[in-house]
């Protein structure tokens, strides 16, 4: 098979909403990097937002056009000077955060906040095309058992590897404000971790049902009835050890932070539309709680982990992958985003 | 010495400000508790809350008359049925919250957030008096070497510590926004610990000065300017690893949080007005920061860290203790502390 | 039902080897204590090296006669004095190591390193027997859903907790090595807890068995094979990320230090014969490992993790559960258990 | 300042003790590569073994001639392609161990212990010369306010750092077996971090009055009575919080672990001659200690941790620093150390 000149890719022309589907040139690999024939990419909420041109997006990409998409699996096509260990055809998938290896963070071991981070997708171009350019320190070898509509998960779910093993949960109680995709894969990383039971809430019934089928113990509408009842009920009155919110919705954390037990955690994986009021004093400080701000993944630890955990069959993302398009349908695929109808959307490219 | 029938107590009587200096009965030690002679006690602010009954007073004290006052040195006077170890004459300081022992946190080793926790001058009658009841398994022995009038200190002193010490601060930047006493006591907390620099900022200027002669690196005002542009500069734009919030001022942990390097770690003592709005998206979980609240000693573990910091003089507290006076004048004193024009001020009893 | 004034026990009459299964008088509860009825007694290998008269049973039991047991479940029959929360018939197990409260380890946190540690069973009247005397501060409320027969498993169960989760095991390689009931319950645990492969040395078949219907992914005898090949194969020659030492054996320890990957986790619960040799260089301090000595349990952080797994079933003791005697029956017992043909033996009491 | 074509160096020529002193071409740097102007180097117990050609060094060292050194302070004289932020002048340092980046282990955050590891002055030539190659990925930038004969022993420091810091320090009882340089720096670094009293062994008087001036609050000679005895009364027979363990003596070893308080922690640094021997149960299992194996430093957070603390005057060399010599002087150097009547001995190069 030759590198052809040409690809698909679906590109931000311009400032505003909207993406297009379009033929660009096939870069090539420069010292270092590879090129990558992508087999399979994953939607992000934050290409929707991209997609949407949402304040966050127009803030931070002022270079366009940009080929979009920051999730994927493939097979290495041409590696360029100075890269070994990728022979054309290996499986790969990448850490999308291009990190600088000079900062402070970088030279302390905290790559996952560097002070330079370029973002695939965003900063960079980004995996919704045939090929993509990877930085080689940045690719990730896909497991044989693990395939390819797959594999394109592992990105997302080392942020929620990372949210819900900031401690351990073996035995806990565990409450995940918010089943969207991430939610869902933090439900999925708690039970294959052990935790106790857990509990789910969302306004969205669709995804509570998806939660259910997950293997959620309790699953909770708040927009049906306060979340503080059942949860002190199930819990003995206690509450949960354990906080996960990936909603983003302030009214979730004010509604769920009181319902953590005193000396418990919380892991803060969601963004927020704007600053979130708290009540610091009741809620965490006399409550002596531990608060984890998540971002990014820990690489590779948090690969590897996720890595086995797929191809061990400890996660099934079967349920969680609702629906999967060619990637010349992605405007269905934003639209039903849009619409909170779906699990995790899948491309084929 | 006979123990006496009466005693001099500081008692608040009924609901309102002020407090009342007046002779009560000595009470009896029943089983598992001892009485002590207090020697020195010392004034938290919320013994000013207290005195001033604020809100938080008013709705917590529903039970009057109380004798106030929770930090404490004196020696053992008598002790009641199944109490050993503690012979009269023993010098004793006590934990001043009183857990329940049977409650899910009582019994996980996380007794600091006993679920029933009642306090020493504020649920219980407390140490502004000649006397005072303790239960014997709150009792502290105070080390030879550490005065009395500096072992009334172990109380707040272990608060910092636990503030402190959350994680280790061996050569690390660390930021304390509140230069009351117990902003000064992390000051010397952090000191010893081994903090590389530590920055202090209080809009109050004699308590800089305080600060400067306790041992702060940089001293800063935040009225006269943005505390941004010198911790910025002197940390080479990396912010600082660890911030230490004490000033219960949202002012302050606004401005405070964008100094914090990402992936560096928060502790919040410092008790707020109210709620608190915060940018979580760029504060917190973007900068993967880590944030604890921080409330009550981890009996006893971090009283024998305070011993034996005092005991060794890793901890000087003679700078801090800037005023003493009998407690007959504890109006002069409450009106001092409204001032800001102090340190820690102690009673003599 | 009227408690009667004598009941049948296994009792150490005498030093040197075998019990004597006899009628004693019941103790009555004093102040701070509780008498429960035994329903179910479990058989530690302690108890077998007390039946046999052991060099450590002969060192450390020097007050005779003395009713042997320490797992157990069974019914509160009577408290005494200042026991509140327990009323006749509640169904409880017990924590079997009588902490002092006063020493330096109690006071700090670490209760089950207690320098004036009394074992029940060894150092007080045990389990073997139709009612046993406990102190209140040592009872465990039994879940509803864990039938006695399995609750006497907790207080093993505990060991096994604190020796897989002393670190967390999420997605990562396990070699356990021996095969008893102390190492099939970290087996069940490691997978519970989410482990990616457990690897289960023994030189006992049977146990191996065992530990195949348990959930083994890999199971090996050492007397077949050495342990370097199948481990360093199925890892890829990287090793295992956590060795769990259960079996006491330095031959064990010595085959399996090597095989952890560097900057891996060791955790020893296995008691040895004597001295053990090490490769302190090679085997621990080039590759950094962490090695944590393992005793006790975390009363009651533990408990709660041991009911939680039992009760959901994410733990299931049916397959190790593999003979039930009434314990006039002991000999037969003790007999089956230096057979080494069996799982954990459960007696009817 | 021309780079001169030849230099003089120390260079172990072949297999045999000592070392010749002799004029080498200066190598030229490649991509990622900065050639470094030595200015001070500073000897390691590790250039003492390859001198003498002790077993390690004849195992470990196949390929001669090697320049020999690992601990060194200079500037930069050139850097090769893809190098910036280095020009030349810039006074830097090195990590001496040199990550593969692609083993398990670099991959997973523990470069410290890489599967391929190459060492400074071992596996490729070192800092005993007027130049020296290094992989512009292990430079380290040298604080303004330590000088050369200072900075060179950043390296050592870090593992003294590790050593000491692999948990908490502060207000802890700490015993150091074994006071020779790297001794003596983890001495001064548990002091740094807020240690609450340190104990020195070593049969060396002469290192025990170092150990004295640098700051030992005990120290003790084990050839003039064992250690249990002043340890125990000094820590009211509860034992050390902390052990370091850096003699490689196993009977130093032997005799420390039971000083450890139960609950506590040890770190062990120093190489051992061979197997040792050690009673697990009672010295390590039932009192449930944590021990960590200590190698090599973590790039480059330690270093960070290590440039504040000297920087800062927080750890003060000045006493370790009992010789200086030009190379050109490295027999009376290693005949020196041997001598054990020296602490840390520096080169002028």
């Amino acid at each position: 098979m030759t590198t052809p000149s040409t690809m698909m890719a679906l590109v931000k022309e311009s400032p505003g909403p909207g993406l297009t589907y379009k033929d660009v040139p096939v870069p090539e690999p420069g010292a270092g990097e590879a090129l990558v024939r992508v087999v399979n990419a994953s939607v992000c909420g934050t290409d929707s937002i991209i997609y949407d041109w949402e304040p966050w997006a127009e803030r931070r990409m002022t270079t366009l056009p940009r080929i979009t998409g920051h999730e994927f699996a493939g097979v290495i096509e041409s590696v360029g000077h100075g890269v070994t260990g990728y022979p054309p055809g290996t499986r790969v998938s990448a850490e999308s955060h291009y990190f600088c290896g000079s900062c402070y963070q970088c030279r302390t071991g905290r790559r996952e906040v560097c002070r330079s981070m370029r973002i695939m997708g965003v900063d960079a171009d980004g995996a919704f095309a045939q090929f993509i350019l990877v930085p080689a320190v940045n690719l990730w070898k896909n497991h044989p058992d693990i395939p390819d509509r797959v594999a394109t998960l592992q990105e997302p779910l080392g942020n929620a590897v990372d949210t819900v093993l900031a401690e351990d949960v073996t035995g806990k109680w565990v409450l995940i404000t918010g089943a969207g995709p991430m939610g869902l894969m933090c439900l999925a990383v708690s039970k294959a971790a052990g935790a106790y039971r857990v509990i789910v809430s969302d306004p969205n019934e669709y995804r509570l049902e998806l939660a259910e089928r997950m293997g959620a113990d309790i699953v909770l509408n708040p927009n049906v009835m306060p979340l503080s009842g059942p949860v002190l009920t199930a819990t003995s009155g206690n509450g949960v050890d354990v906080l996960l919110e990936i909603s983003g919705s302030s009214a979730a954390l004010h509604e769920a932070l009181p319902l953590v037990t005193p000396g418990g955690r919380v892991s803060l994986l969601g963004i927020f539309g704007g600053e979130v009021s708290l009540r610091l004093n009741e809620d965490v400080i006399f409550k002596k709680l531990r608060v984890y701000g998540i971002t990014g993944r820990i690489a590779f630890s948090t690969w590897h982990t996720v890595s086995r955990l797929l191809s061990s069959g400890q996660l099934d993302m079967a349920p969680l992958i609702t629906h999967e398009f060619h990637i010349s349908d992605y405007e269905k695929a934003f639209e039903l985003m849009r619409t909170g109808r779906c699990g995790k959307v899948v491309f084929g490219v």
